[in-house]
């Protein structure tokens, strides 16, 4: 899900105000824009849906919605914030009743953090009332666009996720499913689609199924989720990933399987296993615990140092940590402690609180690291800002050597598909050498995993440049759809409305 | 305004819940919907604006919105409460830049209070944006909504107002203002509108003239108001009504009047000069505060009484009670005090409040009331529910006799023009008797101002059948135009999305 | 009840802010700072408290509390706002548990609005707990203060009704009433005090009856309250007032009164009946509407002109305004009217708003009064500031000429009993002749009650000198008791501490 | 710092709403009660004892506050929540100048969550204000309170510091240092107190150093806290801990030393190494994160067992895992997995949720569990609730075999000095044997470490029961003071007063 931009970075004053990496190591993170989940006939739907929700937080923490529909009215709750936050309370799920619902969480973006873009979005059509939600990004979203307001059609959002809803509503077709298969064919980029009608639950991958889905079953009522983890945290039994551009009907029949498009190879977003996906869930049949691991000890046989500990970044480093200690035999310490307690954080109140940045979330412990070789693993690096604080607070603690290893290749390229990425100009890597990258951080050594490494940490021989067996345009610049919006005249189309809430 | 009300009464949990009369002797009086504002081309205009609705804060209590063009991006503020509460803020002002705005104030109903259904309403059109805002009612509201959405149309609202801006945005015409008039074409109804392009600020009233809309000017820019007491606030000067039927289209390059539609003879609505406009405003050259002392002398004329005191009804029945006692040379006293500090109000804790009801916001002024011969006056009677109340406060209080006047006649007929009226069966007039009112309210005597009567307060010599001068279907069951929606199967339409906010 | 000030008001920030007058017509007048209430056994005794103290609220806006006890433990809440904000649900009455309680209403001061100076004030006692509530001012408050301090003495409040707490905690009599009686022994000034232990309900007015207090029955309850209003809103019978000096004691074996102080003549604040007590409700005997009515037609005797209308300052200025009208045969009319939405008020959002003033809350009713000779009827004039605004809005409408008549005698000193009056140099009848005051105000003439006048009005031949019959030292600079801390070094003492909340 | 229990918890209806374990892992920890910080002489005071406060928040989660002193005035903040959220903001720290400050956190306990029992308490004493903060518990708090309360003296809180104000006002002594020693003199029980006057920072700790305090230094300012891990934050460096027995006056001539009490052993509480201190911390002398991992390794020499993972119960047994998974050359892994985005939490919307407990906050990583044998490692057992869960979690996940591991000794007693303990009868070890300890909780095996081996882990050859090393009587029933209140009469008096906020 992707948003036409309100504001150039340039011109968005909360932007410099929040300089990235000046509080968080988790500041110079990529993000993921989305989570959804669907489940169809439980009387519990509204309930287990924010379960659902709330396990996949982690896709997004800006803000939630589940729309359900009770057999004659479809019923919304769309809020900014934590899922644990709007929707654990009795009287909202009181508010959402019937046996179908669909949620969504959403990612914060520095963009318009708005209500009316909170998903899942709903329309009445002529059939009755139809609510999406999506995670991924249209690459000819601002181009349709553009499309169907010429021909008179409002827009209530800024989401690309309308799109969607406007061609649906405009279909000439009888029946509802027609309606959304003929949009499907005319969107580009990657989707993870549910949807709800007055009759169905429908899901849909898009073609090269870059953003995940899956199936899963609770006391005989199936289930859609981004991850397996919110099928577990419910006590759902895992039934199969939605296929590549497969769509899947569920209703009282049953579930149904379409495959109105072409085949085509799968090719899923190889940083779902580097980052997003949850180390508890099984993606595409992986566990992403077990292939963050198998990262960081394949990095320890790329890129082996003598050091007396290994300190992981918290908390995404933690399994490639384990990983590369296992594999090297040197020993794994928390030489960084994370605060719990961090609460709304601390808005650089003075300047006193500024300089200290990082360490209002993370601390180091000294007892580990004083006078310590150090091998400190991080799972990637995007802009660099935070590695070189993080590089900086080891030397603080006296640290003797800091030895950098990413378990990951490193990003040269910006993504469209759903991943929050800077500006090309912006990535470290698209500008710097290694040795400059190393310079720049800081650290004594610096080494990334290689683009073979990972697809051997995959389960791979390695890459096939032929027919790539992911999604991995950050790292090769291999697109691996058209992006008719980047190139095309749409680009720069701002929304002409501005609204607080 | 007017929206596809969400839940039949009876199944709308708040309804029974609030006792209409229990607290609140305003409980029955009929409710105006919507009072709107715009200005073009002062550097103040989200201020000024703002300044406008807080005048207009009587037309409509519920919410508030402003939408202000800055030369490249609309603004938009939107919410529920009152204008003092929301827009009383420099931060809030700020975020509303340009010298164009429009504003809306809406009337509190039971119905769906939510957000998006907040006025102005905006749409990017291919021309760009365009907000409107709209006092009064559709007739032809759900009919043609029905229609819109058998063509694709999504709405974001159950508001009848964005049926126009599907109209608008749909039309074939080259130029906006040709398809806002087209649109215009197409409805049916009662309408004060303005609305603002990136480069106009328009105005329009419907072919009757039955909502009100002014033209003002400060410091050389225009205003359009629905009353002359938002001009007064800021000072700004009296230009002229508009016209019945009239769009006028102000620019850079002044004001323009288009009479795009067949003339019809001016019908404006009654009950703004008996209970809506402020006693302070000017309606189509009549000062409502005379008009209302007009009534009451009226009134003394026609039902005169010997007693001690006249009474009013606080605050709307006093201005005809100084008529009344003018005419009659009875003294006016103030015999019920009106508690100023309501804050939110009691709701309902305890048995104990609940029986005391209407005390918690009037009280009866003893020293004027007991052993006196009474004659009590009120503008207008709905159900009777609070009259009962008032009645019985007087005798509790020691009134010797109580004699009910009322300054307009009996209504015996809902309001399909932005008026919100119970359904006829609730109106006391329409099942009773004048003795079987008498008895129900529990007075000495009862007297409503004939229908002739009140066309000589406003200057008439009396109603002329054939080409009546004002909309006064409420009395006479004369409704000026075709009730398309109320006629048709539109009538019961639900909307099917039920959101919280 | 009045506080160890915090700030000098040069340094008080919000003080510049808030220019008096800005936007209320109310801006000027002098203010009460209390309400009280209390009953002894009924079982909804907190629902009627908030009640009362509902209709107690033109004492004091700015916080309410109640406390209960319910046979083992006391229960407190205590906000700030409006009663009918905090104490309407039924939430906030379920945590009020017992049939004994006590209420208080306190005025909005500039000064330090926090929570732990709402009252009742509670302390917990060798014998139990003992909760408190007062109406009034000590004069040797802050001398007791310091003395006690002294002593060890720990404050949880700058208010000066904890000296009575820890006063009545210090005593070592045996019994708690022989505890407060010699509490009351120590303090002097003005003071009308409701309080409970966990046995008795006890009211006390100080020695000359300044502030009032008043006994009544509900259902064969007693009840204690500042104002028969707070009986008549609760159907509850009037008993007496408590009288001068004498301390009731309410408990299972009845109503018990107690003169523990030598008798001096009753002698009651007039502002009472100027302007402070609600217009129904009987103070000492009078109707207060009937006495506000008498001023106004004493003041027409006095002070009669030729003119066309008699316009009051609303609201407050209506009844002297009726009573003037009817004197003098000159018609009453509404020539102001007030807005009741004025929701939290404009905070001065800009220049534009700011220049606006007094209109936001109140608007000229020009049909009334352009062209006429006005007879403008306001209460009492304390800085003069709103004065010049309401005399120049009615010159804007095009009034012919303004004779502005005050229907109580010019307020040349400050008061220390509990209303809220500026410094002596603010005061604008303490340094300008009735000359300089018209002119300064810019009325055509300007005339104010006599102080033999008002006591006319109040049914008394005059006043006598020497036993005044009311308490009136704002006029005479008779003050009737001794100014201890006014005198001592205690006067510039400031608390010591600052705390938000 | 303990509260006067306002209800029994078999009364309190909280108490079975939140049945301990049901969504947290950390449901059935200990809590520690407060942490305190002070600084004296630094331009940002207030500033830099927030972000203190902020690396305690461990020690208490349920309040904070801040109190300075800018020359004349004292200035305080004090707030439920946590401290980012109330003390982060630019505004909130300009409202606490001056260059003295100290400061306080505080547990949440289920009992009054008031405002009034938040720390620093202040009182305005004869010699100017002075403020206090305080970790610990006075064991005769209620005896000396009741004694005081029969003098006279009013309480504004619950809280057992307050006792130490009063005794400070109520000292006949001429300077306040002699005071404060004076009421030191009265109190017994453990405390770490941090106070401030208008002159000096005062800290001290009890005769047995049972709680934490150490000096700082910041550009040549003195700093006192409860923790390192507050010096680290602010860059502060280490002085040395306060001595038990000691009291230290800073000001501006420097920082003195004052030992005014007869010298005891040191003997501080051995749970501050087992889960109170943050791991980075270094407590007299010895490295927290180090002795963890050595009670871990002490409890595989002292239990081992034949198993494929130590898996540990995130995130207070990490260290220890690590001990046990080196000291064992078993592979330690993270099989259980924490949701970082767990908001305001879940209230039990439904009993859908209810019944999946555990899991909103943590979730088995299963591929890591399944078909394994696994070393199950935690710090303690207080109740078992969450033992069992967790367990049971791990059979639900597939685990072969559970070894429960505890890196401490069988709690068998209730704390006095400040830790938040259930009464005895709670305890699971005060009444199961160790097997039937291990079949409630379903594991495998069960094993704690001995006395012996973590005073060992300590590295100390063993307890000395002659003079133990440590305060441990939540093991072995050797409490280190006298138990006044719980002999006495005091034990069960309530506070009479319930009070919202």
């Amino acid at each position: 899900m992707d948003e036409v931009s309100d504001l150039p970075s340039d011109l968005d004053p909360s932007y410099s105000a929040s300089d990235p990496g000046a509080f968080d190591l988790d500041a110079d993170r990529l993000r993921e824009e989305c989570g959804v989940f669907g489940i169809f006939g439980h009387p519990d739907a509204a309930a287990i849906t924010a379960l659902g929700l709330h396990a996949l937080q982690h896709r997004g923490q800006e803000a939630a919605g589940i729309v359900t529909f009770e057999g004659t009215r479809f019923h919304s709750e769309r809020r900014l914030g934590l899922v644990g936050d709007h929707f654990s309370s009795a009287s909202t799920i009181e508010r959402l009743p019937g046996s179908v619902a669909i949620g969504h969480v959403r990612y914060s973006t520095t963009g318009e953090t708005i209500l009316r873009n909170v998903q899942p979005l709903f329309a009445e059509l002529s059939s009755g009332g139809f609510a999406v939600a999506h995670n991924g990004n249209l690459t000819n979203g601002l181009t349709l666009r553009r499309d169907l307001v010429r021909e008179g059609a409002i827009y209530q959002s800024t989401s690309d996720t309308e799109v969607i809803l406007h061609l649906v509503a405009r279909s000439r077709k009888p029946r509802l499913v027609q309606r959304f298969i003929e949009a499907l064919g005319t969107i580009e980029g990657a989707y993870a689609l549910v949807a709800i009608s007055n009759k169905k639950l429908i899901g849909a991958r898009d073609p090269l199924g870059i953003r995940p889905l899956v199936i899963g079953q609770l006391d005989g009522h199936y289930i859609l989720a981004s991850e397996t983890c919110a099928l577990d945290i419910i006590g759902a039994r895992f039934v199969r990933d939605v296929e590549n551009g497969e769509v899947v009907i569920i209703s009282e029949k049953g579930i149904e399987s379409l495959r109105p498009f072409p085949q085509r190879p799968m090719r899923p977003c190889i940083f779902e296993y580097i980052y997003f996906a949850r180390p508890d869930s099984i993606v595409q049949g992986r566990s992403v615990y077990a292939v963050r691991k198998a990262m960081g000890a394949e990095l320890a046989r790329e890129s082996m140092v003598d050091a007396d500990v290994v300190v992981p970044v918290p908390d995404s480093g933690v399994p490639a940590a384990l990983g590369f200690a296992q594999q090297s035999g040197i020993p794994f310490e928390l030489g960084i402690i994370r605060n719990h307690y961090v609460g709304r954080t601390f808005i650089q109140p003075t300047q006193t609180v500024r300089e200290l940045g990082v360490r209002l979330k993370h601390s180091v412990n000294r007892s580990v690291v004083e006078g310590k070789r150090i091998v400190l693993l991080d799972d990637s690096i995007v802009r660099g800002t935070t590695s070189v604080k993080i590089v900086q607070m080891m030397r603080d603690a006296g640290a003797r050597e800091v030895h950098f290893r990413i378990s990951s290749p490193p990003i040269s390229y910006p993504d469209y598909y759903g991943i929050d990425t800077p500006e090309r100009e912006k990535l470290l890597a698209a500008t710097h050498s290694l040795e400059e990258m190393r310079a720049y951080i800081g650290s004594d050594s610096l080494a990334f995993l290689s683009v073979d490494g990972i697809y051997r940490a995959m389960g791979e021989n390695g890459r096939d440049p032929l027919r790539p067996q992911f999604t991995d345009h950050c790292f090769t610049g291999d697109y691996p759809t058209a992006l008719t919006d980047v190139m095309g005249e749409a680009k720069n189309q701002l929304s002409l409305l501005a609204e607080a809430s």
